[in-house]
C-alpha cells in the first residue's frame, strides 16, 4: 500500500521560444512538457526506460485523452514546478495528473489530465497493461480503492 | 438566426516534423493546429483580422481550458480537415468545438473544445466579449437555444 | 536544359505560435518551414510523395549542413513566399536554397542553403541519389556547368 | 586573459517529441536547444539573467546568421551535452559555438555557429554591445588575438 502524499516531481524552467507574443507560454507547449515529465517518470522513477519500453518491447502509448486547466500565465524565465500523480490504472489505459506551479509556490496555476493507453506498436491495438507496469502505476495511484471488509461480498466489476 | 450547417473549415497536411517515432502526429500538435485555425478563421470567417485584433485593440485570447480525444491517429502525409464550431458564447469567454476527420472521410478521429477567455492584453484581466465580436460568435453558434412561444413560462437559468 | 527562370514557391503565413516575445518569428521556426516546402515540392513539383519514398523504398533525407542569414524579420500574421531552388546535385547528397520574401514583395529577407544527404533508411548509410531523383534535380538545377566545347581540354574535376 | 579550455557546458536529454519518424533529433530542433543553452548561459555563467536583459534593458538578441553540420544523429533518450563557447565578439554582433556530443563522448556530432545581433528592441536598431556584456563576452572568447611585441605599429582596425 502507497504511503507516498506527493507525486513525481521535475522543474521546467520556461524558455523564450516557449513563449508567444503576450509574452506567456504558448498553451499547447504544457502538453509537451507534462510528457517530458512522463518520459522522466519511466526513466527515473519506475525505472522502465522509456525509449527501452519502446524499442525492445514494443508497447507504446499513444495519448487518447487531455484535458487541462490553464488557471494562470507562466512567464519566459519562470520555473514550473510539475506533479505527476497516479489517478486511474484501468486494464488498457491509466490516468496521470499533471499539476503545475511556479517553483517554490503552493498554488496550482495549471492542472491537466491525460490518459494514456497501452498499444502494442506493431498492430496499434490495445494491449493489457504489461503486469510489472502496472504494479508500478498502482503503487503510485493517490486514489487508492477502500479496502473491503473480510466476509464482505463485492459485486464491483470495473 | 444562423441557418448554417457546418462549420468553419480548413485542411492541415500533417508534416514530417509533426510526427514521432511511432509514425503519427504527436499529440500535442494538435492543438497548434487547431489555434491556427481559429486563427484563419478570424482573419476570413469572421472578417476581424487576428493580429489587428490583439495588436490595435489589446484585447488578447488567452486559452483557459481544453479537452481533447485522440481517436485515430494521423499519419504523416495525410491531410486532416478541421471544422471549428462555435458551441457556447459566454461574458467573458466562448468555447469552439474542433473536429478533426482525414480529408473525404466523415469519422471524427480528434475531437477537442477549447474554452477562450477575453482579456485587455495589458492587465491580463477578463474583459466582455466586444460587442462586434459577440454578435459574430452568436451568428455562428451551433447550439442556439429554443424559443421560448409567447406565454410560455420558461424555468430555464443559464 | 531547363528553362525556368524561378524556383519552386509556396506562401506561409506566420503563426501567434511561430512567434517570440519580441513579436517576430523564432528563428529555428524557419528551418522548418523550409522543410515543409521541402516535402510539399516532392509531392507537388517532383511528383515522388515525400512519405511514399521515405516508407516504400525506405530511402531517407536527412539534412547535413545548414545555413541561414536572417535579415529582417517576419511578424506574426504576416505572409511569407518561400521561393525553393536546386543549387548543387553531388553524389550522394543535394543542396536546395530557400529564400523568403514578404508576400508581393521582391527583397529577401532569409536566404538559407540546406544540404540533404540520401541515405538508406535501415542502415542510415549514404547511397546514390536514385536515377529519377538525379534528372529531376538536374532538370531544376538552376547554376548549370558550362559546356564545354568539343576539343577543349577539362582540368575540372568535382 | 582568459584560461579557460573549455567552453560553457549544458546536457540535453533528447525528447520522443523531439525526433521524427526516422527515430532521431528533427534537424530545426537543434537550433531550439542552442537557444536554451544560450539562455542558460546568461544566467547561470554571465550573470546577466536572460530575461532581465530583455525586460529591463530593452536589449535584444536576434539571430541573423546559423550555420550547422549534422555529422552523425541523436536519437530519443540519449543525453547530448552542448559546449557553448564564443569565437568572435564584434562591435553591434558576436559569434558563438556549439558543439554537440554523446555524453561521456569526445566525437563532435553536431557543430554549429551563430552570429547574435545585439538591438534596441523598441527600434529593432542596431547597437554597440553593452559594456558590461562586452566584457564578459572578450574574457570567455576562445580566439584571442595573437599578443603585440613592444615597438610595434599596428595598423590594425576591426
Amino acid at each position: 500500500m502507497s504511503t507516498r502524499t506527493t507525486g513525481f516531481r521535475r522543474t521546467y524552467k520556461i524558455r523564450f521560444g516557449d513563449t508567444d507574443p503576450a509574452g506567456v507560454m504558448y498553451f499547447p507547449r504544457f502538453l509537451h512538457v507534462f510528457h517530458e515529465v512522463f518520459e522522466d517518470w519511466f526513466d527515473d522513477d519506475l525505472r522502465m526506460p522509456y525509449r527501452w519500453v519502446l524499442e525492445d518491447t514494443r508497447i507504446g502509448f499513444p495519448t487518447v485523452h487531455t484535458e487541462c486547466d490553464y488557471r494562470k500565465p507562466f512567464r519566459f524565465g519562470q520555473n514550473m514546478e510539475v506533479e505527476l500523480t497516479v489517478v486511474r490504472v484501468g486494464g488498457k489505459s491509466f490516468e496521470c495528473r499533471y499539476r503545475g506551479r511556479l517553483a517554490g509556490d503552493t498554488e496550482v496555476r495549471v492542472d491537466a489530465s491525460i490518459v494514456t493507453a497501452v498499444v502494442d506498436l506493431d498492430s496499434f491495438q490495445g494491449v493489457p497493461i504489461p503486469a510489472p507496469l502496472r504494479k508500478a502505476l498502482l503503487d503510485r495511484a493517490t486514489v487508492t480503492p477502500p479496502e473491503v471488509p473480510v466476509g464482505h461480498i463485492s459485486a464491483a466489476g470495473e
